[in-house]
């Protein structure tokens, strides 16, 4: 199914939606994939990762977006060569098309690990995310697309059959693990890194009872402790890969999401949605909506590590 | 600004979006609109209105949506006639592009204006139009959109300059005031149509509290009187065309809206949200994320008269 026509002869197009499928086998059904990724930073190792993805690329269209800023003109400078000198080579490594957007405002914070994190930044940090990860899609969904894989422009490291993996679950929404590699005494070792994919609890429920409508929870600070069941934790070494789990949030950091969902209007809210913000606000949006997101405790990607 | 490139040369497209603006003059910059759709009946009427109106037809592109259904099998041969023969017609005269999309779900109802306007219809009705809204400006809004203009298939009659006019107010979310024509007594008179224009009230505020979160308020129902102030009662007969007021609930009848608001994740709930659905669910999740909905009182556009 081709995009959207752009002058052609008499411009017109028909979608019918029911022709459109999104299948535990995209490949059989040759379904196309949207790779969405808000970017600040390009590093080597992400986009290596990206073009080692075994998914047909002619069935995959990637989109950028960079928030405005010096660090962010860096970054579209060497995600324009990687991209230049990919869809110039050998045509079976092309993606049918690459789509860069420029926010028309900057990223709110310094990015270093430290301020990111801090709890005092979240709220105006994950709003921006969340604005900046709503003018990608919308502006890059098509009629065509089966399937939007999200991936941090960060995520250094995944199976190269994480698109496969991830669809053969035929899940509206599926969440891998995100942990990271680090190096202890010389030995190299994994821990969790992403703390947004989670079971929720009372503690949190009730908390959020006691809140006014602009007050958000915050997952993975100890001043907030809600005693949620994160998937981080829900890992268990040599289990099986393909054990899924209902989640009630979920990170963003590599999430794939039937295009429907999209479309049905799950969005990133970048205001307080039951006391949620960005990607854990929208698993509670897609499921008002009807959707139920899942997570993956034992298939894991990895987040770089700063 | 062109629609995205579809398989170019090397298939690289850049938008900066702070090159795209929306101004209160859109012709002068040659802002590209979007008009949006959904559609069960055709009416020639409605048709006539559009391809009246005078804002350059190669700034806009059209998108429809239509249920699945006999009914709407009717609508889409004679929408597909009609656009045929325009967009093979003279080249001043054809749209940039046209996308009819069909969904995969059929209408809730029969349209009859009973049913449609039964209350007890009210919740499945507006859910099943919020999900074709959300379906048809996902798919359709590219990079180069400004505006996009909601326009109900049974808007009958509209100034030919709707878009600059409304346009010039330079709102991020504005709508006209839809009435109706009638005969009473061989006499021509117009009334009030559309009722989910409005500026919130204690009593319906007060209503809200005692809800709970699956509960939701229908405008214009003696069952439940909210004592909302209505736009269709703020006309003054030979008033100021250009007055425009604030309003916490919008209908979709004929209601231009800057692309970034919706690139900014505002959509139609087809769940409660804050007790509201659809449209009016729209202006409210707008104003959460920052943007004011206006109506125009004395600016009027006709509704079809069964
Ligand atoms: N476009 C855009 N991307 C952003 C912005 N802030 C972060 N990102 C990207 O969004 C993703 C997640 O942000 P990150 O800071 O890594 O979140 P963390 O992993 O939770 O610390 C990464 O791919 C970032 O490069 C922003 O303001 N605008
Ligand atoms: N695609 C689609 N369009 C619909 C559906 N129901 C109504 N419409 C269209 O949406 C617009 C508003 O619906 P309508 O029934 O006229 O609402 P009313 O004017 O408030 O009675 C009209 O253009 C209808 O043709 C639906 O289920 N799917
Ligand atoms: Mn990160
Ligand atoms: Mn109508």
């Amino acid at each position: 199914r081709p995009p959207p026509a752009a002058g052609g002869a008499k411009s017109i197009s028909h979608y019918p939606m029911n022709g459109l499928t999104s299948s535990w086998q995209p490949l059989a059904r040759q379904e196309h994939v949207l790779i969405l990724t808000p970017i600040t930073r390009f590093y080597e190792e992400y986009w290596n990762n990206l073009i080692n993805l075994n998914y047909p690329h002619e069935l995959i269209d990637l989109g950028f977006i960079l928030p405005r800023g010096r660090e962010a003109n860096q970054a579209i400078q060497r995600l324009d060569e990687a991209v230049n000198a990919l869809q110039t080579g050998p045509k079976k490594n092309r993606f049918a098309s690459v789509s860069i957007l420029r926010q028309d405002f900057d990223s709110p914070f310094s990015q270093s690990e430290k301020d990111r994190h801090a709890l005092s930044s979240q709220k105006e940090r994950r709003a921006a995310m969340a604005r900046a990860r709503n003018s990608l899609y919308t502006t890059t969904i098509n009629a065509g697309i089966s399937w939007i894989l999200w991936l941090d422009a960060d995520i250094v490291e995944t199976p190269a059959s994480l698109i496969q993996d991830m669809a053969s679950h035929n899940k509206a929404i599926i969440v891998a693990n995100c942990y990271q590699r680090y190096v202890d005494h010389g030995e190299s070792k994994i821990r969790p890194y992403d703390f947004n994919t989670w079971q929720d609890s009372e503690a949190a429920a009730k908390m959020a009872q006691n809140m006014g409508d602009d007050e958000v929870i915050f997952e993975g600070y100890a001043e907030m402790a809600t005693h949620r069941t994160l998937l981080a934790s829900m890992r268990g070494a040599g289990k099986d890969i393909n054990e899924e789990v209902p989640v009630d949030g979920v990170g963003a950091t590599a999430l794939l999401v039937k295009a429907e969902v999209h479309r049905d209007g799950a969005m990133f809210p970048s205001f307080p949605f039951f006391h949620l913000l960005e990607s854990e606000g929208f698993a509670k949006m897609a499921k008002r909506l009807g959707y139920q997101a899942y997570g993956l405790p034992n298939y894991l990607v990895y987040h770089y590590n700063e």
